[in-house]
């Protein structure tokens, strides 16, 4: 089995080190703070703040970097790694998959980098938060563009699947449009919901009105908005693009409501949107030959039905 | 006790039965149909077809009178009561409340109304689903606008505290602009939220990745469409004015991410107002005497301060 070398270990680093020595894997990383180190050594587990040292020892044993560290701090990272492991396997675990990719080709460019997003978190955070089951049954999507390294890729996928998570292949642009419509634009449209429901402060008639409706809608606002931030202002162009499709239902919908009346269409289409999610089969395990020409091409394929990469022997 | 006649006998109806029964009082009703009568009736219920005749009985019994049927079966059965109870004592348990008092001052404007909100309900529907407890620490809003019936006032009050409900007292026009914000808004948003998030049937990948965000910012978009169209197109006036506002925070939120790329305005103002939201103390319910001049001034002041009237002996 590969060694894994994780790069932060805030909730996301921190549980799949956990996950990954669950699953018999030798397993070093990196904290930001001395304080963090401390108290993961204390957990049992190898981690510095010497990145060099890290990377040196990653580019000595061929292991798997995975960067954990939000979007803003990427870049003095990879200075690092195209520094001391310049050809390592590389992958990621940030919510973003364009503007990460871009900032390899820039910052590690010989690195060899398949992007990845394990779809899991609490509302916890930091080294303590840490959980080795956070990504049981989780999506974990790994990039499935044209002419990535497959033998990486096959690194990546194993992974995930030592940390007893789903693999879902997607195009990085295709993973960005997804989670713009399902996530980033929820928390926008959240955030623009609570504002309007609580109106002016000294006007409480309407919070204390509230009841299902309003505190679902809401339920991200919550979220620390840093968090929400770094997620949304780190995928601009899909999210813009999906914040145009909502303002266009949006106007249609208020054009309808001013005219006719009628808000039919609006309610309907939700409705069966909502019936179709609502209805969204268990994915099916589906087995991959690595080795078949255009494999990426199947592999988003698969990913695009909602299927997930059958976990083969490793 | 006041008797209760209740004209419609689904969930709100029938639940508003049952409870005034458990209180002690005499209660009747009707049904639309016959197949609901009977059922009504074998569990004990006084419920006919006959709304003429249980009319009558009311006039008789100078009864409060409770119009719990949907606003669009409202027109005949305001001419009803005209014609065979038309100075009685009126309420009623639809969810908008401008457009009910401008129907009772058109076709039924002898009456003494005053409108009530019973603000609960469960995805369930019909006579079957009614529930004793549905109102159990519910808001129930009762009109507060100038010059309304003091003697119904109290008789309104009074069987929302027989319910168990909490009197919120308000303006008919603050309490539309209220249940806009609050739930027709958050109905229409998840309805564009879902649509935009399922994306084009075939294209699996955004549904199969969704999570928490996308589940709960959703999730009313499953009522059935032609509840939300009923309330949402009943309250259009100030619907609009909602709408309106949320179409203005989003255009302001999509320039920023245009220009700048810059959403902390929005994040942030939506974390501000679930935070307001989240904590919304326990209404304090305050003593009124309604004998006191501005009486439904100060019943207005209460509500928009959040708080509710507190029960007097009856």
């Amino acid at each position: 089995m590969r060694a894994v070398c994780v790069l932060g270990t805030g909730l996301i680093g921190g549980s799949l080190m956990r996950a990954a020595a669950r699953a018999g894997r030798e397993v070093w990383g990196t904290a930001a703070s001395e304080a963090t180190a401390v108290a993961a050594v204390a957990d049992g587990f190898d981690v510095t703040t010497d990145t060099d040292a890290a990377l040196a020892r990653a580019a000595e044993a061929d292991a798997l970097v995975v960067v954990a560290v939000p979007l803003t701090a990427l870049e003095p990272l990879l200075q690092r790694i195209d520094a001391v492991a310049p050809t390592c396997r590389l992958t990621d675990a940030v919510s973003v998959k364009v503007a990460v990719a871009d900032a390899v080709a820039q910052f590690a460019p010989r690195t060899r980098y398949v992007g990845g997003h394990p779809m899991a978190g609490t509302a916890q955070s930091g080294w303590a938060a840490g959980d080795p089951d956070l990504f049981d049954e989780a999506a974990w999507v790994v990039a499935a563009d044209d002419g990535l390294d497959l033998d990486v890729w096959r690194d990546v996928a194993e992974l995930a699947w030592d940390c007893r998570a789903n693999v879902v292949p997607a195009a990085v642009d295709e993973h960005d449009a997804a989670v713009a419509r399902i996530s980033h634009l929820p928390h926008l449209m959240a955030a623009v919901l609570a504002s309007v429901g609580a109106g002016e402060q000294g006007d409480d008639l309407a919070l204390a009105l509230s009841a299902g409706s309003f505190a679902d809608g809401t339920r991200v606002a919550g979220t620390r908005p840093e968090l929400t931030l770094a997620m949304c202002e780190g995928n601009r162009a899909a999210l813009l693009t999906a914040v145009d499709e909502a303002l266009g239902r949006f106007g249609v919908m208020r054009g309808a409501l001013a005219s006719t009346g009628g808000l039919a269409a609006t309610v309907n289409a939700g409705h069966e949107a909502r019936m179709r999610w609502a209805s969204t089969r268990e994915p099916l395990h589906v087995p991959v030959d690595l080795g078949a020409d255009d494999v990426f091409a199947e592999l988003r394929e698969l990913g695009r039905r909602g299927d997930v990469v059958e976990a083969w022997k490793h």
